[in-house]
């Protein structure tokens, strides 16, 4: 894959190299990371976004942040690695990726031996970021198996490659079905307020000339009234362990629309997004953004000036609107604790 | 009243004065219509937007229509008016308030005698805008009789005062419960693509210290579980004679949640929005408008030059959904054509 989405998180030279993704798709412009401070700043700033996706770049932040320790104290690194691993796990709340990366960071570091520890983290980041695609590419087979021909899709957010180590989660299952001649088209839900839709699905699905039409959110309902989409596919930023989503803001809205008409809802997130220690989505933290999301763009003001904001960036839908939750393991129909935890004994 | 919001229509100096709420909040700038193109080209543009709003002004188009061609053609003038009427019929296509406010001013054409017609028709618009604030007057206590106290209510887009004659609909009931101390907060949709709620609804609210909270069109689900709204209160830009009702895109989801979550789902709107000529919603055309109302914000582009967009800007919400249709002559609980034709008559 030679996609630039599929680049927007690269090692190169000692350096974590991040495609900005607050500024496609009007500039293809990198930001460049030798300092885990500049890597838990990237996640929380948003250059990077999308839970496999910063969770991968958690994983080459504890490599920059090893390097920086053991540089200073080569004895005693891992004793000072405690607050960088905090901080990336707390840049961002509701994604369960970064405790999962970190976890997984966490036991290599504790294996290492004598001598410097980047190239050992290094390989574990990589390999972890390895995995990541290849699951991606792994779901995204197993949804496109579920999607018929000429089928008409909905996505929301971004949940593509770029939101991922590479080939995406709900992008990767229409990546795949298109792979297989099966997507008439895709709808994006422009998906307020940071247009993840507008600025980043609609530009990655155009690298891989995948027609895409883009709607603002509240034109959904009316396009399954009137364009029948055999699937909403969306990612996942957690499922609990009852099969409840976290993922982008009215996320939850398009699970009732697609019942009340009939409309298929597919999660697509690899394993690594479902957190067995949350019992039920009441139990995920969900992110609360700043009031200029909803109050700026760019220079523009769009509110008045005392007007207040609530600006929550996930939301939680029930396991119960989700037909199926598609995983590198393969596919939850009608997800319940059950079936999940089958799934990943499997 | 004196609020500003009260004053977006005026007719001045035989000048028609539009306030612009293309650039509300940041100006408050006026647009003045002396000629009846100008009037067309101010509801085609928004302008002025709203259903009665729109009537209101097409109303006071016509009496410039008439002065333009009595000018020229004090004889046959009247012959010369068709084609401005069309042209203000179909300056948008949504709204039935056009037709109706244009069938009215019709009939006092007709009646007209000789001499100059200005002042007989500027009476009748006069009495037309007149007539929409005490509507909006009379149906804002009708609405405000059915919240409780300590009333947290949703609305969409803007249908105030800068949407009618004066006071508005879903405001004039929001206003009226204020009034009587009944509202707890008023939560506004943003309203994509437009940002009507951001801009107008939030902005009205505020000249009148009603308190308001901005949020995303997305976040109106998670704030029905979380905040337990009693109500959404929205207008309609056509009420077909089956109760199903074309508003705002956006609508028809909000009333699906609404009904997930026991909230109430009121439409506020005059009889003069009522169109028994549409059965049903079916028989009643969406307006699709520019792709740039999407892809672009101000000087910023927001979307991939190749993108397609799909922009409709009203949807309709199926009667089944409307727990109460308020008007001026009083409520219609659980609309249906029996319903709706017994308030028409009585």
């Amino acid at each position: 894959m030679a996609s630039l989405a599929d680049q927007a998180i690269r090692w190169h030279e000692g350096r974590l190299v991040l495609l900005d993704q607050r500024v496609l798709p009007n500039q293809v412009e990198f930001v460049e990371c030798t300092r885990v401070g500049e890597a838990v700043d990237a996640i929380r700033e948003m250059v990077v976004r999308g839970a496999p996706a910063i969770g991968v770049c958690a994983a080459y932040g504890v490599a920059l942040a090893a390097r920086e320790h053991f540089a200073v104290s080569p004895k005693d690194w891992i004793e000072h690695m405690e607050a960088d691993l905090h901080a990336l796990v707390q840049a961002r709340p509701t994604a369960v990726n970064l405790k999962w990366a970190i976890t997984r960071m966490r036991d290599v570091i504790q294996h290492t031996g004598p001598g410097d520890p980047e190239p050992v983290l290094l390989k574990a980041a990589r390999k972890l970021h390895l995995e990541d695609v290849q699951a991606n590419r792994a779901l995204g087979e197993h949804g496109a198996s579920l999607l018929k021909d000429d089928a008409v899709v909905l996505t929301h957010c971004n949940a593509g490659a770029l939101a991922t180590g590479g080939y995406g989660t709900a992008l990767g299952v229409i990546r795949s079905a298109h792979a297989q001649h099966k997507i008439k088209t895709v709808y994006a839900d422009e998906t307020r307020p940071w247009f993840q839709g507008t600025r980043l699905t609609a530009w990655e699905l155009l690298q891989d000339n995948i027609p895409v039409t883009v709607i603002c959110d509240s034109a959904a309902a009316s396009l399954m009234r009137e364009q029948q989409p055999a699937w909403v596919i969306v990612g996942a930023d957690r499922v609990a362990r009852n099969g409840d989503v976290a993922n982008k803001i009215g996320t939850y809205a398009l699970a009732l629309m697609a019942r009340e008409h009939g409309v298929g809802f597919m999660v697509a997130a690899p394993t690594s997004s479902i957190d067995l220690e949350a019992a039920s989505g009441a139990a995920i933290e969900i992110e609360e953004r700043s009031q200029r999301e909803l109050t700026e763009y760019h220079e523009v003001t769009l509110a008045p000036a005392k007007a207040e904001v609530w600006n929550p960036v996930f939301d939680i839908t029930p396991a119960g609107l989700v037909t199926a939750l598609v995983t590198e393991k393969g596919v939850v129909h009608a997800p319940c604790e059950e079936k999940i935890l089958a799934l990943l004994q499997g």
